[in-house]
Parts: structure tokens; C-alpha cells; sequence
């Protein structure tokens, strides 16, 4: 597919790798030519990366690249395109002229998504003549390295172009969930902003340091969440299933509701505690050196991530084999026991 | 360290692996001396699996199965004992007789801790001569695989008995979380109840289907929460760090918030729609299988991470002389963009 990015900065970037990889030519613009040549060094840099962990498809990074393509001029690159990404700066009266623009130029059969985060896309497509072609990928971002991307449409955007986003992502090796209506915060930021109001409760409250937070996601929850999410989750932590645990467990999370009916401001003291708590893990000049680190760990985690289902599987009928120990036992059993 | 296990169910089997592998001897007590005998088979089938993993430090299975005991008695292993930890039924009044009856005969420098979930320790130790020493040590099972644990005093634990319940924890290779004081659902099940109850207003609005959540974690949030957490994520968000992604993006959370402020009932017409999706997906005579698929995800996983951090720093200095491409690219970029 012919694809055209719009707007040459970390989302738009972290696209062109994305479409590119997976065979789809790509033209990156911005009306920052510098931004867009800067957009491709980046990616020139992450491509061998992402060789060397496997996650090219087994392609070179230079066939990857030769797929992507900056343009000085939109339109013409636009009446070519199948699949258009725009990321643009978040405000509505960006987004409404930048709409209009691309609807314009766009070939008929072009998809115009926006990556926007924090805008519903009936707020900057209602004027549009296309806008039933119109509607939000929002990534979270490397959606190189991270497969989940939300599918937004808004009220007049056809059931069809919604089917052809979600495939075109799946084409991509993404993983797209696709919300019914739109609402704000789409699904991620909602889940995500749940746990966070939360964490900064407690944080303000004085019961958690924010270390004592992270140490609960990273070395805690987050683990099982981060290859079953968590509604598999609770239907693997009680014997009858899902249903069982609601019925088990919901009284807990009925009696701590009424203390989280509150939001702290996340600007006020609180953020004087969590930014002296981070500070003295990591200096603030050292910020962007710890980003590489997080992408670095981040491809760690996809890499082992496709290898690890295969790993699993093999060792779920060879171990069951393997049950020396157990006989071995018995007699040790019996003795102690008899006590 | 001389260890005892008061209850031998599903979480008194995994704190015997923890603190065994750990090199502390482990005395396993259980009223019911069959599930005792059932917790060692089960604990020698696992060994195994985590030397295939390189999760016990090097040792052979049969070294660390050598340190655990059933008996049949318990007080004489509780006189002997430096850390008991407490496994029984989640009925306060359960647990309210147990801890007498540890208290009495507990040697007088033993913890006792209490795996309990739902219970604050205040309302089983009040009245419990040795009440300092007593607390909760709450693990996400199993605690030989997932690190975290809740350290709950409660308003009589003494300070010094937080610190050597936090000490011995590290010792097993556990992530201590130290709560200031105690609080209904500790502090993960309050972060993730506050997910959770995100995940089923969702689906009870027809927002998202229940896999939609699931693919939003595992393929989207938990990632980075899987090695950093959720404020290291945040700090890591905005190019100046943790204030700066605040003041940039509280108010998409605080727009969110008011539609939050309502619980759907677990059990009622939204558990049918999740229990048929999840159903589609694993059928529940599976339920088991798949609970064994899970735990050796996660044993990957955790192998995983221990290796991750290594490789991430290793790649750190690597991959910044490797930056042939971008030179390559130079001629391209200005040739296409002077377009």
C-alpha cells in the first residue's frame, strides 16, 4: 500500500518505520523540511537495532529505508495514497485546516487517520466533504516496538473504513482495538489514567512512595498483564473462571471504591514528592539517556515476547515428562508426615 | 533462617520455593497433613522447571527440596523458628485463632507474618500479646516468580519488625513494598482494582469488548510497566520529565475523571458478555492448561528480565558507533527534500 505521513515527529517517525517494515511505501512530510530529514536519520539509526533483534522480518534495514521517501510537496503524494497518517500538534483549529487539506487532495479511496491522543475525531472532521473516510489510529508510542493502536471512529465514519484501518494495521503487525463509539481518552488513557489516579493518591496520602508504585507494576502486576492483560488475568486466578472471581473477589474492590471517589491534583504537593523521589533515581540531565534505555529494554521485551509463546508451548509437553523428583519423594512424604 | 509455613495451599507451597531456594529451612505445616504431602509434590515438580529457567541461583533442585519439611507437629517448629508465615483461610476469625496460638508458642524473636489479601492485620492481632511482631507480607502468587510484596504493618507492628520482615523478603529475592500504615487493599489490589473497574465500565458500555482491554495491556500499557512502572513510564513521557508530563496532560485525565465516579456491578449483566468472550477463547475444561501455560510465561518472562537489564546496557554503548546509515542517507535526504 502507498502511505503518506503527515507531520515528521516522534509519532510520525516511529510510523514510517512501522509502515515501512512492513512493505508499504511511505512519504514523510512535514512543513519543517528539517524535521523530516531529522525524522529519517532517527529512523536510519533505529533500523539496525531493530535487526539485530529480529524484528525486521528477517529484511535489511537499507531495503526498509529505501521504502521511505521525505516529499517538499503534500499533494501530489497525497491524490497517491492509500493509507494517510497524520500527526499534527494536538489543537482542534490545527487539526480542523490540516483535515480539510488532506480531504481535498486525497485519492477517493484514501483513509485519513489522525494519531491524536487527546482529541475525539468528530471534533475536526464534522466540516469535512470525506469524513467518512476519516478517523483516529492512536498508537502509543514506538508502534514499532508497541502493537497495541486504538481505532477511533466518530459518528459518521463508515463501518467499512473502520474494517480497512484495522486491517491495514494488522498488515503492519499491529495490534488494533476497535471501540464501538468514540470517548474520551479511548480506551488506553482511561485504563491508564484509572491506575494513575490511584498512584498519586496514595502517593499523597502518604501510604506508597512512588518506588513503592512502580515496584507494584514492575515487579508485580504488569508481568502477567504484559502477555494476558488483565481480564485473562483473573480468569486464571480463581478455579471456576472469571465469573468465579468476580463473585469471590468483588467485595474487595466494593469497599475500597468509595475512598478512590476523589482526584489529588497532580501538580500540587504531591508532585513535589514524586519529583524528588524520581530525581534521585535519575538526575534530570540524564532523561534522555534512560529514553534509550527504555527503548532498548522495550525491544528486549518484544523480541523475547515472539519467542516466548513458542518456549512455552514446547515446555508444556516436555516438563510433564519430567516428574523423577516427584517419586523420589514419596518415601520422605510418608515419613514426615506420620510425625 | 529458620522458616515455618502455616497453611500448605496455593500460597504456602510458593513461599516454601521462595524462601528454600533462598537457602532458609523451611518446616511446611498444614491441618490437613495430605495437603501438605500434595504442596511437596507439587514443589518438586516446579524445581525442576526453574533450574531450566536459571532461577535457582545455580543449585541443584534436590539441594533446595532438601531444605523443606513437612511436620506434623507445629509447635515445637514454631520454638525453633525465625520467620513463620501465616497461609490460612481468609476468615478473620480463622485467623484471629491462629495467630493466638503462634504468638503462644512462637520462639520471642520470630515475625509472624500473614499472607492474607483481604483481611487488615489490626483486625486479627489486637488482641494478640505479641502484636508487635505480627503484620502482613502479601505476595502476588507465586512469590517465586513475582517479586513484589506488600509489607503491611499495623498501627502496633514495631517499626524494627517492618525492617527485618522487609530485610528477609529482599533475602528471598523479593521486592519489598513498605506501606506507611495499613490501608483496605494494600496497594496493588488498589491499583489494580482501579483498572479493573475501568475494564468493566468499558465493557458494560459497549465501549470495548473484554480482549480489546486485554490487547490494550498486553500489547500496549504493560509493556513499559513491566520493567519501569507507571511513574518511571510517566517521568520518561515528556521531554523534561514527570512535572512536565502533569502540567502537559492532567487535564485529558481530569476530563476523564467524572465519568469514573460509578461502579458496575462485576456480577451482573457485563459478566455474562465477558464470560462468553472469554469462553470463545478458552473454553473452561482449559482453564488449568492454560493456568500452567501462564506459569511458564512467566517463568520466561522473569528469566527474561534478569537478563534484559545486561544486554539493554551492553547495546547502550554498541549501537551509538553504528551509525553507518545515517551517513549513507545524507545525499537522499537533501536531494528529496529540496523537492
Amino acid at each position: 500500500m502507498r502511505t503518506v505521513i503527515v507531520g515528521a515527529g516522534l509519532i510520525g517517525r516511529a510510523w514510517a518505520i512501522s509502515f515501512a517494515r512492513a512493505g508499504h511505501t511511505v512519504r514523510m512530510w512535514d512543513t519543517d523540511v528539517s524535521a523530516a530529514g531529522a525524522a529519517l536519520g532517527f529512523i536510519s539509526e533505529v533500523l539496525p537495532e531493530l535487526a539485530e533483534h529480529d524484528l525486521l522480518s528477517g529484511q535489511e534495514p537499507k531495503a526498509v529505508l529505501d521504502r521511505i521517501r521525505i516529499v517538499g510537496d503534500l499533494e501530489p503524494a497525497l491524490a497517491d495514497a492509500d493509507h494517510i497518517q497524520e500527526n499534527t500538534p494536538e489543537r482542534v483549529e490545527v487539526k480542523r485546516e490540516v483535515y480539510a487539506r488532506l480531504d481535498a487532495s486525497a485519492s477517493p479511496g484514501a483513509i485519513i487517520a489522525s494519531s491524536t491522543s487527546a482529541l475525539l475525531p468528530s471534533q475536526f472532521t464534522r466540516e469535512i466533504p470525506g469524513r467518512h473516510r476519516c478517523l483516529v489510529c492512536h498508537p502509543i508510542n514506538p508502534p514499532y516496538l508497541i502493537p497495541a493502536v486504538e481505532i477511533c471512529p466518530s459518528p459518521w465514519t463508515s463501518p467499512e473504513v473502520v474494517t480497512r484501518a484495522a486491517d491495514f494495521m494488522r498488515s503492519c503487525g499491529q495490534a488494533p482495538l476497535v471501540m464501538k463509539q468514540e470517548l474520551d481518552g479511548f480506551i488506553m488513557n482511561r485504563l491508564q489514567g484509572a491506575l494513575l489516579e490511584e498512584a498519586f493518591r496514595l502517593v499523597a496520602d502518604g501510604v506508597a512512595s512512588p518506588e513503592d508504585v512502580d515496584v507494584g507494576l514492575r515487579d508485580g502486576l504488569a508481568l502477567r498483564w504484559s502477555f494476558m492483560g488483565p481480564f485473562e488475568t483473573i480468569d486464571l486466578n480463581a478455579p471456576a473462571g472469571v465469573r468465579d472471581y468476580a463473585e469471590r473477589y468483588q467485595g474487595i474492590y466494593e469497599r475500597i471504591h468509595p475512598s478512590t471517589q476523589r482526584r489529588v491534583d497532580w501538580v500540587g504537593p504531591v508532585m513535589d514528592v514524586i519529583e524528588a523521589d524520581r530525581n534521585s533515581r535519575l538526575p534530570r540531565q540524564d532523561l534522555a539517556e534512560r529514553q534509550r534505555w527504555r527503548d532498548l529494554r522495550l525491544m528486549e521485551l518484544v523480541a523475547h515476547k515472539k519467542l516466548s509463546e513458542v518456549l512455552a508451548n514446547e515446555n508444556l509437553t516436555e516438563v510433564s515428562a519430567d516428574k523423577n523428583l516427584t517419586e523420589v519423594l514419596a518415601d520422605k512424604t510418608h515419613v514426615e508426615a506420620g510425625k
